[in-house]
């Protein structure tokens, strides 16, 4: 089992692509979280920014088929491999959330984006 | 600039290798260490368990020369493509820290050790 010191207690969560091995995202479970990504075959994360279990794709349709779960070392940290519906992990509409590369001391935007962010969340609501 | 509030803040940082696309391990940085990372072109993190700054393969000689640096859209995870000198990532000898797999309720090894730690530690003092 992840180590789970309690209920609240939050770990971080990396999402790789199974096919490409690309990085998709870092998140966070906490122990219904990890329980509900088991029973489902669906990543299902705690969302810090909403203080809530947040599925993702749940509002985009860019659901996380788990392939493969790996732990590490510590048994702190999850590795996710999955299958990422819709071709995008990121909110912003890109395929892996790092979509920035370090450049002559800035980051810049090497990725291309799968959908428009606005088209799939609104306006008003961005989220995953 | 990754989104460090202040000089004790931690961000976590996800190795990759860059040619095998296998992810490594997963580390903090402090802005120290984010900035001996950019000044020396290998890996270094802050250990959370030793409470300071942490040069990767400073004991074992297995550094993280470090090819490509990737931000996320929140600017609060570092993604690192890295050769990995020696093979090995993990204090534990094996190529990645995430050499444990889900498999029927439980985590089983599937990873192959690379080096035996105690031939690289000693036995008290186990490290990176």
């Amino acid at each position: 089992m992840p180590n789970f010191s309690d209920a609240e207690q939050l770990l971080p969560v990396i999402a790789q692509d199974a096919t490409s091995g690309q990085v998709l995202m870092l998140a966070y479970m906490n122990q219904e979280a990890w329980q509900q990504t088991l029973a489902s075959g669906e990543a299902v994360y705690f969302s810090r920014s909403r203080g809530k279990i947040w599925k993702k794709g749940e509002q985009s349709g860019n659901l996380q088929r788990v392939r493969e779960i790996r732990i590490d070392c510590d048994a702190d940290t999850i590795l996710l491999k999955v299958e990422q519906v819709g071709g995008a992990a990121c909110h912003e509409g890109y395929p892996s959330c790092f979509f920035r590369r370090w450049d002559n001391g800035d980051f810049q935007t090497d990725g291309e984006r799968v959908f428009d962010p606005q088209q799939v969340y609104g306006k008003a609501q961005p989220g995953n």
